[in-house]
């Protein structure tokens, strides 16, 4: 695949669009194991896109869980012991099923036990991994630490971690922010779509990685299915932020725009390809 | 309790506002154990129709809480074994005290676990259940499986396991759908209201069996008081599907719905009572 | 700081607003051990308010939060062995960094492993305790129980309740009702603002809470601290209640308000400070 194959989006049949057809007429499965703040929230933006959720934990289950599912969503928010074995196990099952696995890691870089688990989870294997820059950067280098949770600086570094990543795990990194960042290992995507409001409102990125695995489950072309999620998310955004200035009104409008979302929303992307 | 006294409804005195009347006057106490993805939106949901929600799960307090509860709702939503045991002791106290059990069996069909959760939890003894026409379906035959936790169908072989159900349990089932069925052992009766829209929102099946506590809690005949919780829930719905054709505001107007719902509102209903 | 100084607030610089000020430009990271119905909820009246949410219990992790920490906010709801354990960690720790420690006794007086876990913090040490009228009783007196968990009645005897804590805890006390109440040792300050519909949506109490750390992250008059997060809370309610009577479209109302209000929504308070 190569950049003019991608920025074939902006004509005729409109790829982005087409994905989200694809999960509105497929309705994949998503499995998360997420944390206990976004639960309802990410349930709600699969939904509203299409997918059907399913949030299971117990061990018992997993396997048959993952037999049904199209993808998994690992997410490390509200971590705990008994939560990181239900994501060990969910995460072997589906590696041997092939599911796209993305790999949400909420706070890497704030507290040990997440940067560690984290590593943990990328060594074992996962298909696509989203998170801010801090976290991103986190997940290569002990030396940085994170102020919380929320994104802070999307900088040059950031993307120059999430290709280590991409290169070191063979994996799709995305970094949220501003502008989302889309990386492999050979190219990097710019999606300078959005608004801030994102960040008044929590569970936003965990959503954004809910629904990287909405796309993932339809299309096998992981850069692509990062790329096309994280885009009709931001544009989702902007819609709804057109409507609302303030973070209260800003969700149910977030979710309308992604369940109305029409092909002529998504035809005038800025979306940059550039090689490395 | 026969066809016309159900019919009466349609007249003078509206039974289904008048449950819902005492709900409002009375805010009797609902105690959930229930999943993590829906517990805020259950909560509201009782809320808005004037009941008084409690989670609590601690074996520690269920005593105290069943003394103060005027019924019980069990859902095995990301179900794990600690939360078996909550609702293995929170169920025992509550058929002592004579409590209504409603009972909602997210994902029975999906797994071994929840199956056989699900039947353990019948064999002790409910007073209403309430799920979709596959996970009814599962409870009474375990070669049907679920494609995840959503609505597939609504059939007549829906219709016959619940049959099976009321009969063997003694209990009201409540298959939801496009129509919701309420089947006793002697009657069936349809709900042909509602809305798609319920099906993109997660944890309206969920707050339905909420609902449907709070209605069994002033209403001894709990048919009647299932019948009354599906037909306001239902109206609810299509007066929030009037205002918004998608899920992010629908929520917030369903419950705006179900706060101010007036007995106009539940005038001119189209429920049909079979007899069998 | 005499009543003098309290009521310059309705004058030239506004310090409920100064505050509020503070928290939007220092985000403030909060730390929440909170129930499982609210976490949502709260998190979102935090990022609305302008400060950071953290929601975390893992004891391997807990010394790293503190240290990220601008306040420890505690909630008892839905509240097990567990929970407690790492409450216990979360709060010696906090105690040590000398962060203000918020404290949301949930239905104490509902159960006796609610109000004696409830003690066990209190008698550890908190900063500010916030509930609402049986809550605050129930902690001085074991005679007294709990209807549930939403506030019935404010009376004198909840306030003489909230006095005998202050001088027994050293601690400010909020009762929240029709007329929040914050009690120190030396003054009661009645804040006759809100709006009924905080009582048909759930968390509300909770966020009330969790806003009371952010401000008392930015300002270390903890009495003052309190009155200005319960004052924004209930004016913001006051302004959501004004554009709708409802409680699905009151709650993203209310974040609206916290997240745009103005130093003018500010000016007209009818605030009392009474000594004693």
């Amino acid at each position: 695949m190569n950049s003019e194959q991608l920025t074939s989006q902006k004509h005729a049949v409109n790829p982005v669009f087409h994905d989200l057809n694809l999960i509105r007429q497929m309705n994949p499965i998503i499995h998360n194991i997420t944390n206990l703040v976004v639960m309802q929230t990410t349930a709600n933006v699969l939904l509203s896109a299409g997918a059907s959720p399913i949030m299971a934990h117990a061990q018992n289950e997993l396997p048959e869980i993952a037999a049904l599912a199209n993808a998994l969503v690992i997410n490390i928010g509200t971590l705990d012991d008994p939560w990181i074995c239900a994501i060990n196990m969910a995460q072997k099952i589906s590696l041997e099923k092939k599911l796209p696995i993305i790999f949400d890691p909420v706070g890497a870089g704030a507290t040990i036990y997440r940067t560690e688990t984290a590593r943990k989870i990328l060594a074992t294997g996962v298909t696509i991994i989203r998170g801010n820059a801090s976290e991103i950067m986190a997940l290569t280098n002990s030396q940085i630490s994170t102020k919380g949770v929320d994104s802070r600086h999307q900088s040059e570094s950031a993307i120059s971690a999430a290709k280590t990543l991409a290169e070191q795990y063979h994996c799709v990194v995305v970094i949220s922010g501003a502008t989302d960042v889309v990386v492999d290992q050979e190219k990097t995507i710019f999606i300078p779509h959005g608004t801030p409001l994102f960040t008044k409102v929590t569970g936003m990125g965990c959503s954004a990685t809910a629904l990287i695995g909405a796309f993932a489950a339809v299309n096998a072309n992981y850069t692509l299915a990062a790329t096309h999620a994280m885009t009709v998310f931001s544009i989702a955004g902007e819609i709804a932020a057109r409507k609302t200035s303030a973070p209260g009104s800003f969700y149910p409008a977030l979710l309308d725009a992604l369940f109305s979302m029409q092909q002529n929303e998504l035809q005038n992307l800025n979306i940059n390809y550039a090689a490395g």
